[in-house]
């Protein structure tokens, strides 16, 4: 099982990716038969193409991802972290508050994403 | 499910049945079948008395919990929270910060809730 500094060296690398606008950087955190559910209630992206695929339409239209408190680890495999998207959709400037789930396999890879953000949780602001 | 405004309704009303130190207040926002997994990596809860002796033994210890940032509900059945939690342990006084993931039931009653904290989220403050 990863370290906790482990798991929240890899949540800070996510955002490190979005922020840097950095594809790659984001997908080489996942295992090669990860799932990705953002958000929850929306179709799980299962297996690293589709995931490559879902972050690499991402990190175009993210602007900033901001942290809104510490990364939280477990007393398991998992870490979470809730923070503010700031991006363009559909041509509009908005930001999205937005709690994120991840959990790990033995590799430290991260082996599930669920991101929990509603309707309600999506603001425009330009 | 249950509408954003009534899971967001339900989580803030946890928040302060704590403040309020109301083991039974919280203790009703639970489907009678649901389950606690806090922190996770811990034993799992399952049921309305076990959540009952859980939460009436920690409403004594939580002085206040401090919502981090805005409740975030999702585009499902669940809805999540950061937060810290000021609280005695073990006679002394510390803070845990915490992210919880609650899901719902089609009436609106916690039908699971898990509390995201490691060790490294636990300090000692006096």
């Amino acid at each position: 099982m990863p370290t906790q500094a482990q798991m929240k060296a890899a949540l800070q690398a996510y955002i490190d990716g979005f922020n840097a606008h950095d594809a790659e950087a984001i997908v080489k955190l996942f295992a090669i038969d990860a799932s990705v559910e953002d958000p929850i209630g929306a179709p799980l992206r299962s297996g690293i193409a589709a995931i490559g695929e879902f972050y690499r339409g991402s990190v175009g239209l993210v602007k900033r991802i901001e942290l809104s408190a510490p990364i939280r680890g477990s007393h398991g495999d998992a870490a979470s972290m809730a923070f503010t998207v700031h991006l363009d959709y559909e041509g509009r400037a908005c930001e999205i508050d937005v709690i994120d789930v991840m959990r790990f396999d033995a590799n430290g890879h991260i082996r599930s994403m669920q991101a929990y953000w509603g309707p309600d949780d999506l603001r425009y602001v330009g």
